[in-house]
């Protein structure tokens, strides 16, 4: 491919920012006017993940060497850099994304970043994530270690969150001691160039090697392709459209490389009819922060709700009809949002649900009316493919069924989803269809919740941001939660009659921190061995 | 497809034994004779795997509501059963294999596969592979939960160990809560059958619905990709050879459901020349032990020997070389297994490997004579793909070469593998090559070895009987010990504000058995919360 060098933003290769060989370039654009930004950027060639995949594969070598201290101290110091300059990565972002500066980025976002990195740093510190177990009989020790070189590529959604340089999916990768290929969503790359500029700067703080961060912005899809099929990398770490998605994980299964994916989901809510009675409202209230927050563009926003047929539940779709069409639609994070909005809309309305309300794109603006649609259970289950197209944003359908028998066949036609959600009475009055939906609704979700909407990915260690397909790609990890998001990057390794001077300091008798979890002939301790 | 109903070897759907809808019929072989076996086995149409599914589908729902002391029981009891028929296990199965009915079958093999499945029985019980994470804080709790109707397919060298219906991958399968579909290997349909009427019969006993345990024989390639992506399977366990694994990792994959490989493996042997030295007689002794047993049909069988050119390893060459022409070859598993062998020997030679001895398949008889193949590193390195073909059965080839930094270049060009050993020297002779090497080998490697030889996987927590790419399909998860084996077969699912007494037993404050680990706020305990 004939590669042209104009001058353009520069991609961070082995610690160097440098010009790109460019194939060709993109804007990005400001959502809240439309108009692109002023700065170019470039869409790699090849040639530049050669570089960067070398560059990975020797830091990734390097890293290993390293006291896994260092690498909490790198954790530590990018924490510091993000936190003394959240005004300025505030105010980016909300150039690219249009995302408020306050209280989202500057108050929520950023600081929920900062939190993870620290996080990660203290379990990198720990190593208890890397679940060491110990078999003193026999002389057999194990413990997950490092992958190889992690490629991350980030929604548009979280900007800095779960951003690829700086986001959930990249404080896991660096804490299991490897290092990161960045692709920038491309609809926020200055964001992302910044953050890696805070990186690169945080590798020299702790004496990591400085291709332990390296950033591109855009590649062809067939470079995609090859990227994450490439024999130096360890993982890929996605959250994205399942489309493109998909794609991706395509290539990387047929080259046997782990790739943890995050991808669409309608988060179904059953709203029994107890509760709806008992608190209607209340509910009504819940629902409307949870399906407006972010406009809508939350992984977790509650796209589809189950209900039976009756008063409170038409009280419930005629309240929300109301809220939605008095408050005003939120700006959506690009035209190609917009438009792909606009189209599950009438795709689900072709399909036979009907619109109460919304359903406009907005002309001259990245937005689209609050949008809230309805359709019968039998007619839902009559195609349940086309009536679960996720519409990414401001909108949510609402199935009626006629008996917990019909809800109960509409939970059975789901695909896998990152939340399930049961709103029930708290007089126990429908606790008899809670003990027959809820079985069948958790065998399909990766996080059930009572009484509560879906968004809110709290950083717990209990915490599970995954689920079964095709919501991420594998129903055993998640994406939220340290220790767990963690080990998804780690090779599990065992060591067998392998000379006590020559193992890990993880698999030694003394502790190595003193502080350890490892699991001892059958025991969890943080005691020495012997 | 139209299928044809002669009278063969019943089935097992649903708990019943019946005739299969047979698109054709096979029988296995007595590999010591290369005579047919009388028994006639059916292939089974799709219409078999449909009910089978269906079957197993509704025994997921049921035993997801059981208490795990059952599931526990049924492990004993099927334990039990075999401890009863092993003398009649053995006749079948070393009709089937030839595989000695004593020492191998009768005293280690199903002594090892009804240990394993009383440590399964132990580890339903306790649920700690469960592994509960509660955050008490943010009242989220988590765990791995059963994954689903979960198809097996055994290999042909292990009939009981790793058998469809009896194995580790079963006894892993059952523990998390899931019903197994166990396709035999089509070598040993007999031993395979005797074992799931023996485990049909302990379901009876303890009260398992009977469709925990499904057998068919056969199925077509396209309906065996059918049948691991269909929307009831949860997981898949093979373990096999690389063509038909890869094939059905593939169908699994499009379909986003997890399967665990245990592929081909060549398990190279490093020995430093120090070690050569030491105890040069001691390491032929301990290499033809781990190189002949089973007739070299075991997936950590030691296929490749690095060394470094000079008079130590002429010794150990030769002297290998002797005691294999003396050793009289056993009886490999099958024609099949004779000329896939043969045919990888050739291949060896065709790239310029030197034989050293062997090589000569035994007319009228399942065997080869014992192989010997030696190549210099440089022409290893020249085509490292071809050298790695694996030769399954008596054969292994020793790489040797210059200098220690041609060693590492040989070890950086192989393929993902089980296992590595490195011998070296105790007097400190062999560290720095030791030093330069061990990093580089463990990276490739799903278990290092110290000073011997890579046959005999322990059934320890602490193994790892897995590696990267195309060892395995995931280099996090290991076939063999307990309880790390377990959850392959477990889908995480997270509780989040649940009401306290909708919660499963594991996560409710109380600690249900009063001995299950669960982390608790970021510390492990066996306590109850609060």
């Amino acid at each position: 491919m004939s590669t042209v060098i104009e001058q353009s933003e520069a991609i961070l290769v082995a610690g160097r920012w440098r010009q790109a060989a460019a194939s060709s370039y993109f804007h990005s654009s400001n959502p809240a006017t439309c108009d692109e930004l002023p700065e170019k950027y470039p869409v790699s060639s090849w040639s530049d993940c050669e570089e960067v995949l070398t560059a990975a594969a020797d830091a990734a070598e390097q890293l290993r060497a390293l006291p896994v201290a260092q690498i909490a101290e790198f954790l530590e110091a990018y924490a510091q850099q993000i936190e003394a300059n959240v005004d300025e990565l505030a105010q980016i972002a909300n150039a690219e994304t249009a995302l408020p500066v306050k209280p989202r980025l500057a108050d929520v976002e950023i600081p929920r970043t900062i939190g993870q990195l620290r996080q990660a740093a203290q379990a990198a510190r720990s190593s208890s994530w890397a679940q060491p177990v110990i078999d003193t009989k026999l002389n057999i020790r194990s413990c997950y270690e490092a992958i190889g070189p992690v490629c991350v590529f980030g929604p548009n959604n979280f900007p800095f969150a779960f951003g690829s340089v700086s986001g959930g999916d990249f404080a896991a990768a660096i804490a299991s001691g490897n290092p990161v290929i960045g692709k920038a969503n491309t609809s926020h790359p200055g964001t992302t160039k910044k953050l890696a500029e805070l990186a690169l700067a945080a590798t020299s703080q702790s004496g990591l090697p400085p291709a332990t961060v390296q950033l591109i912005y855009r590649l062809s899809h067939d470079d995609g392709a090859k990227l994450v099929s490439d024999f130096r990398v360890g993982a890929i770490g996605y959250t994205g459209s399942r489309r493109a998605g998909l794609a991706l994980k395509s290539a990387a299964d047929a080259s046997g490389k782990p790739i943890y994916l995050e991808l669409s989901s309608v988060n179904p809510v059953v709203l029994l009819p107890g509760a709806l009675q008992q608190r209607g409202s209340e509910i009504v209230d819940e629902f409307l922060t949870s399906a407006l927050m972010g406009t809508g563009q939350f992984c977790t926003n509650p796209g589809l709700v189950l209900a039976l047929r009756g008063e409170a539940t038409d009280r419930f779709v005629d309240a929300v009809a109301e809220r939605f069409e008095s408050a005003p639609p939120g700006t959506l994070l690009s035209t190609a949002v917009q438009s792909s909005l606009t189209k599950a809309i009438e795709t689900l309305t072709a399909a036979g649900a009907d619109l109460v309300c919304g359903g406009q794109a907005i002309a001259g603006k990245c937005s689209v009316t609050n949008t809230l649609l309805k359709v019968a259970a039998s007619k839902f289950i009559s195609d349940p493919e086309v009536f679960q197209t996720e519409a990414f944003g401001n909108a949510s359908l609402v199935v009626v069924a006629d008996t917990v028998d019909e809800l109960a066949s509409v939970i059975r036609s789901l695909e896998g989803n990152l939340t399930g959600c049961l709103y029930s009475a708290s007089d126990g009055a429908d606790d008899d269809a809670y003990a027959q939906l809820a079985p069948l609704l958790v065998a399909g979700v990766g996080r059930l919740l009572n009484d509560k909407m879906p968004t809110g990915v709290a950083v717990s260690p209990a915490m599970n941001h995954g689920g079964p397909y095709p919501s991420t790609g594998h129903p055993g990890f998640t994406a939220v939660g340290i220790p767990a998001s963690i080990w998804r990057f780690g090779k599990l390794t065992c060591y067998d009659g392998v000379r006590a001077e020559r193992l890990p300091a993880l698999l030694q008798d003394k502790n190595p921190t003193g502080d350890t979890w490892r699991c001892v002939d059958l025991n969890w301790t943080t005691a020495d061995v012997g």
